[in-house]
Formats: C-alpha cells, structure tokens, sequence
C-alpha cells in the first residue's frame, strides 16, 4: 500500500497544510524563497502533520483552522531541524536531492534554520492555545537538548542502548508524541484520549526512528538517496551496531573509526557488512516491532473510527517501509 | 549614572530574572552547563528584561510571575541571536570575552543557539498568554527574516539609509518594541497604553543600534572589546559611514572593500578615519537624538510614575553611553 493511498482520508487536511506551508514561506526576495520552498518541496512524506491531523479528527472529525495551523507548525519545525542537522553533519544529499549546503554558505544555511523554527513558533501561536505552544516548545527543547547533549557527550563510541534510545526520543519521538498529543488537545478530547495519542505517538516515532536506522545498513542506496552506513560515517552509533557488539565485543574497530582518519572508510564498510549480515538486524526489528505493537496498543481504547483505523494502518505501514 | 543605579526601583526583579535564566540553562552535563553560564554571564546590561519590567511596572507596580517569567525569555532569545550572530561573523570577542567560537566547533555553536532559542521560547509560553507568544514568535521572524535577507542581498555595498533603518528595526528595536508591547500587555493595560510603550520600545531600540553604530567608529577599543570599525571589516554597512558617502560621493573604496582582499584592511583603516573626522558622526548622533526624543514623547502621556521616570532616563542614559 502506498502511503498517499493510506492517507486518503485526510487528503484534504493535508492539502491545506501544503498551501499554509507555501504561504508560510513566501517572502518578498525570489532567491531566498527559491530557497525555502526548496526545503520544504524536498521535505518527506508529512508523517507528523498526518499525525496531528489523525490525533484531532479520531476525537472529533471536523478538524478545524487551529488543527491545520499546528499540523503545518510541526511539519515546519522538523523541516529547520533537518537544515540545521545537514549542517553539523557535512550532508550533501538528503533523499536524492541536494541539501543547501551544496550551494549556500554556512551563515546562510543557520539562517535558513532559524527562519523556519521563528516561522514555526509564529504557526503555533496561531492555534491560540498556551498548553499547545508549550508542548510545542518543549518539544524543541527535547530535540535540542538531545542533540547539544550529544554533541558535548565524551567518548561517543562507548554509547549505550539506554543512550541510544534517550537519543532517539529527543530526536525524533518527542515530536511525534507532541503532534499526537496536541492535535488531540485542540480536537477538545479528554485527557485519557489525549495521553493516549501522546503514548500513540510517542510508540509510533521511537518505532520510525529505529527502522530508518536498520535502513541505513539494509536499505538501497538508490532509494534511500544516500549512501549505506551514513550513520556511522556521521559519528552517530544506532541500535543493530548496539546489538552487534553486545554479540560480538571482540569487535573492536570503533574507537579507531572515531579517532584516526587512516583508513577510516574501509573499517566502515567492513563494520557494516558484519552488522547486515548478522543477527542484529533481525533482533532491531523486533525492538521496532515492540514499539509498533505499543502504538496500536494506546489507541485500541478509542473508540473505532476511520481515523483511527489509519493511525494503525500507518504503524504498520511505517514498520514495513523500505525507504 | 552608572545603570546599575538607574535600574535601581527594579533591582530586586532584575535579580529573579537572573535567577530564572541561571535556572534555565541547568542541565546535566556541566561541561554544558559551563557553556550555557558563560555565554549568559558575558550578557550584557539586561537592558530588554528592564523594558518588560518597566513597561509592565509602569502600568502596574506589581510586576506578575508571568512578566518575570516574559523578562527571562526576552533575554535568553537575544543571547541565542547573538550565539549565531557571532558565528556568522567569525567574531572571537564580544563585549572584552571571547565568544563561542574560540572553543566549540561550528556545529556545537549552532546547537547552543538552537537550543537558547527553543529555551526561550519555552519561558515565553510561561506567560500563559497567546498574544504574549505571537508577539515574541513575531519579533524572532522579525529578527531572523531580516537577517535572512541582508544574507541573500546582492551588492551589499549598495546599500541605502532606507536599507539601513529596516535592517536596525529588524535587528535591534523589533525586540524592544516587543519587550515594551508585551510587558505592557501582561500587566492588563488598555490599548492605547499598549501601543504607547510598543513606540516607546521601538524608538528606543532605533536609537540604541544607531549609538551602537556610532561607537565602532568613535568608541575606545579596551572599552568596547572589540577593534574599531568591527562592522565595515564584517561587511556591514551603518548611518555615519552612510552619511558620509552621501556627502562625499567621490570616495569610492566601497565596492573594491567588498570585492578585493588586497589592501583591504588597510583600506577599511582609511575610510574609518576619514568618516570618524567627519561632520557624519554628528549627523549620526541628531538621528539618534530624535528617535530618543521621540521615545520620551511616546510615554509622555502615560500617567506619571517612578518607573515612567526611569523609562524617560533610561533612553537619556543610552543615548549617551560611551559602550
């Protein structure tokens, strides 16, 4: 199934967001908003602005103007994220397509991030709600938190699971949890729904997050627009690494792939051939599983609506994804 | 007047200020921590969180958790514009201390200014007040947007005085204006008040970047902390150097300053000189004369108080300020 075809019954919802998002964007220079609506227009498949649309409409199916404000709001702060995340992390492609730090300069790039998050912020505060803008911006600070602390973090190659997991929330299920939770908030649903889309959320994104690192060693190079075992070359240790050297600590290549140049790249390419072939892929999956199977688990409450059949739907869809 | 003793009927607000921003930036890295401390600490006079707290005083003298809390988040978003802001400029000293980039690498940089930003965004929705935080988003789109644009401008040697006074608005006395806006909001004055101590923040903040400008070619570099003529030798082009090319079209050092590396410092030297001895610093001062005047005349018909008092001063103070 394809993820359009899934998302068809909020196809409308979602084509508003992609209006408020070009107008979200539009500024009096060409050049820079070239710029911006290129950001945006290489930007993913809206997963977290389904998911705010999805939380509001499974309490209460009209989803109104605040609804879309805030679905767009998040989609617009995971988008300055990712700028900012190209930059400290040297990308030059990003799902096939050139990020902006193939043409602009490193100043122009922040100030492309910062625009988006001030643009972001200014979209939240149009869903005239005070607790929403706070889960907004605790949100922000979750994911910034997670990725300063990481940055200050000593010795990254003797990261743990625990640390790996406390990162993969900051990174990316903390956001997931806030679309659920505060698109169920601005539907006017009563606090168990609420959490319940929180927790819907909070499983779902732990579970994206942990698959789009098993993709980064099994995945295809061509449709994942980036080369296999990216992670690892970028510093960053993600679960089937964990899991493989849990098995095999006898392994012993990471201190030198972090602290000597000279042949860096073939210790990498050797790591993980060792990691895709071995079983840690298969028991990364299972933690992914898990998750998913959590996700559908904190919403089997609600009661049953097509909403809600597409928030499980969408679980497994993302557990399954190739890219 | 030293500030420390104008500011002296809001000294003990300044100091929960403080404390909320030392709160703000407690983590559990300390090295981190160390980090978030000292970039506050070289803050400088606290000149924003006074608005807030005037503005709000002025209306009513119980200044509300909230303003305090509005104070603390005003500031904290200045510190991150000027985290990136120094990292965009490759500057190394700010106010006599080093600033970040001495230390951290590009991308711990842009992370701690991400995360100030998404801080302060969380302290401004303490406020619990929706128009609180679409003014603050306001003021960062402000703030960002105009840089954004100076970044993709072409030519920016060409640029005129109407350039000049958008750019400080969206530098400096968009913040001011909002400072004074939203403290006056949260201290439930009516609309016309409101209005009033949003111009009298916006004519300070105009006023207070032209004496900004003045000082990089007038100032004492052990003083300022940083060598004259910081702004030319970074590219950006302010009112006395402006001033002076309207009366002196002949001088053309603009454009191979801009182009040419050869004999650039050398020629930066000159033209510095040459506008410091002009009658364009003077032209400077009446420009920023008048936005001091009429920030006064903005509250003028605010019913008197101490800290429309202070208000009125504070503006006469940074007027004439000598860092």
């Amino acid at each position: 199934m394809e993820i359009l075809s899934l998302l068809e019954p909020i196809r409308k919802e979602l084509e508003v967001v992609e209006e408020r998002l070009r107008q979200a964007v539009e500024v009096e220079q060409s050049r820079l908003e070239g710029v911006l609506r290129y950001v945006l227009d290489s930007g993913g498949k809206r997963i977290r602005p389904a998911l705010v649309i999805l939380a509001s409409k499974s309490h209460n199916s009209d989803a109104t103007d605040r609804v879309l404000f805030l679905a767009a709001a998040v989609e617009l702060l995971h988008t300055a994220t990712l700028v900012h995340d190209d930059l400290l992390d040297g990308s030059l492609m990003r799902r096939g397509n050139p990020t902006l730090n193939v043409d602009l300069s490193t100043g122009a790039v922040i100030l492309v991030g910062d625009y988006l998050f001030a643009r972001a912020a200014d979209l939240a505060a149009e869903t005239q709600s005070v607790p929403v803008v706070s889960i907004f911006a605790q949100a922000l600070m979750t994911i910034c938190g997670g990725e300063l602390k990481q940055a200050f973090a000593e010795a990254a190659w003797r990261r743990t699971k625990e640390d790996y997991f406390q990162s993969i929330f900051s990174k990316t299920a903390s956001l997931f949890a806030a679309s659920g939770e505060s698109g169920a908030l601005l539907s006017g649903a009563p606090p168990p729904t609420v959490r319940a889309l929180r927790d819907y959320g909070y499983n779902l994104g732990m579970a994206f997050q942990i698959v789009d690192d098993i993709l980064d060693f099994t995945g295809d190079e061509q449709e994942l627009g980036k080369p296999i075992g990216s992670d690892l070359r970028q510093g960053t240790i993600t679960l089937p690494l964990l899991l493989f050297l849990e098995m095999h600590p006898e392994v012993d290549l990471l201190p030198s792939i972090f602290k000597e140049q000279q042949g860096r790249e073939e210790k990498i390419r050797t790591l993980v051939d060792m990691v895709r072939s071995s079983p840690a892929i298969r028991l990364a999956r299972e933690e992914a599983q898990r998750f998913t199977a959590e996700s559908k688990q904190a919403i089997d409450q609600l009661s049953p609506s097509k909403y809600r059949q597409v928030m499980l739907d969408l679980a497994d869809y993302l557990l399954e994804r190739r890219l």
